[in-house]
């Protein structure tokens, strides 16, 4: 952990948040003193990437609690508007809904104890979370890192950095524990639109950490792979079905099939909490469609014609078959046959 | 030609360009007296697209005699000045080099003759260029719409509209034949980054003649494809070359890979006029590279961080295999044995 930012940070009873919208221009933190603050912080994307949602969503209902036990009100029967109004931010990435799940067993096991009990044990759980997601980003980095060799030219899309995770992040971890191992590593990065993380918030990571990153357009990916400049592609996830099936940022499907197509390596990096095992295929996995604001305008600025009907979803599905290996902190899991057998797990070593 | 705008026109002697860069807010006309000023409106885009920019380099040409003549400079010394500065403004679109040449073979055949005829001529055959390019278009969109059926939704990408030709423009007008025709003809309009030719320009000639539009930023494409949205892909061309090997706007060609790899035709409507047949294939055609600041910037608001590398190339390379067809005001030449031959034409209706 040694970025020169901090995602997100929790302090005197407030979730600290960097304001990712206003980067790169402003170096902005949110104060988040009540759950409200953090619901609307996960919806406008103060803070956004599977697990940094999965753990805000975990210290929302730590100050759920905290202004239930202050109201006086019945802790039990707030909390269950406190979970709900969470969980109904952002409906893809499946992080968020395992962090309240966590939290929710934990209220459970202490439902006959105090309030300020049950307060000071979903604190406890949440700051766990906190140091897990840290612990899984750094080993799930160096299972992955094993997977880049010295002079690859790496292509990302989004951001699946330290600005998506606690620490690390999921992707650009692969890419830090390589380049920490010795290996040099040169990033491509896509825009990523309609919101730009990858123009935004993936250069602005990796140059504060000194790792080689040129910007591009999404469109002009399949050029690059065309051109022979590209070894590895390599992205996060919001959610992964049973079958291995990739819900992850609009455009990451695209890149898939041009990998595919040039016989590159299409990896994938997240951690176990970003499996949802209860769906046997991506197919069900719900898709967040964004405003049309989004894709017709920049900051306030229109860049299309008034009333131009648009179409904005936010992520898209990749076919487990596209996937060469899904990289988690358990180890690199191979495709097996078109799709992710979570009991054939293999270290790279191996 | 029932546009309710003129991409270009021919009046007492000044070349009137609707200036695309102010486009959608602004409908701003402008008007260029010499040949620099035409030169550096096709550098800076204010007319693009690549019949256009032939059209509007063979009036530079006459822009230029007329200045000659006024200064009574020598012409045909002077012309090769202007003639020099024009082709130096873009170098992938063929239209332009092409256009130039039909200029430079009227100048010659007039050497004998006084300046003010040679001038006379060159007038001419610019007017002529620009009905041509009329009729061009018109029947290159007859003999295409051929291929669109009732009820399809086609997927495009930059603008290859009205506002890139004199009129009807090549993968539009197709559309707008097909409209034509009685067919309820939707489609779907990539934005096309960094210059947002599809967000700016397409979707805004598209809701003037009330055809059915749906914006989506360039990444979204693969998405649509596999949930079934897109039954073709039809693009205009800056270059093709002898063996039908297309250059056009950069994320052409990784539309062509997600439509092959979706069993979804893949078309491409460009006049004979796009054609080089001096490159057997198109790896010799030069892609421009344009500033870092249309990606990193829009509009003079900075979107990544300051001193971020970049990479910007302005076309690809859509090698002929992944072309179904080639739609021309001569017919329709359909992909034989992944290529195209000029020989085997064959209309859409055998």
């Amino acid at each position: 952990m040694n970025e020169a930012f901090v995602t997100l940070r929790w302090e005197a009873r407030s979730l600290i948040l960097l304001d990712q919208t206003q980067l790169p221009e402003r170096e902005v933190y949110l104060v988040c003193k009540d759950y409200r603050a953090v619901a609307e912080a996960i919806r406008r994307l103060v803070v956004r990437g599977a697990p940094a949602i999965g753990i805000a969503g975990a210290f929302g209902v730590v100050l759920g609690a905290y202004e239930l036990i202050q109201k006086k009100a019945d802790l039990f029967a707030g909390l269950a508007t406190v979970f709900t109004e969470l969980a109904g931010t952002r409906p893809t990435a499946v992080n968020l809904f395992w962090a309240l799940g966590r939290m929710e067993k934990v209220a459970t096991a202490h439902r006959t104890e105090s309030p300020e009990a049950v307060a000071a044990a979903l604190e406890a759980e949440a700051l766990r979370l906190y140091q897990e997601d840290i612990e899984t980003n750094r080993r799930l980095g160096v299972h992955g890192a094993a997977l880049l060799t010295d002079g690859m030219t790496v292509l990302t899309i989004c951001n699946a950095g330290a600005l998506a995770t606690v620490a690390y992040g999921t992707a650009l971890a692969v890419i830090r524990a390589a380049v920490q191992a010795g290996k040099c590593i040169k990033t491509v990065a896509c825009e990523t639109r309609p919101l730009l993380q990858g123009a935004r918030l993936t250069t602005w990571e990796l140059m504060k950490d000194g790792i080689p990153v040129t910007l591009i357009t999404d469109s002009m990916a399949g050029y690059l792979m065309q051109q022979g400049w590209i070894q590895a592609v390599l992205t996060g996830a919001d959610r992964i079905a049973a079958n291995g099936d990739v819900v992850n940022k609009i455009g990451t499907y695209m890149l898939a099939v041009l990998a595919h197509a040039h016989g590159i390596p299409f990896y994938v990096a997240a951690p176990m909490s970003t499996f949802d095992l209860t769906l046997p295929d991506g197919q069900r996995i719900p898709i967040e469609e964004r405003a049309a604001e989004e894709v017709t305008g920049w900051r306030g600025q229109q860049i299309a014609p008034e009333g131009v009907a648009v179409y904005n979803p936010a992520f898209d599905l990749t076919p487990a078959r596209f996937v060469q290996a899904w990289i988690t902190e358990q180890g690199v899991f191979w495709n097996q046959g078109g799709k992710i057998d979570l009991r054939v797990e293999r270290s790279p070593a191996d």
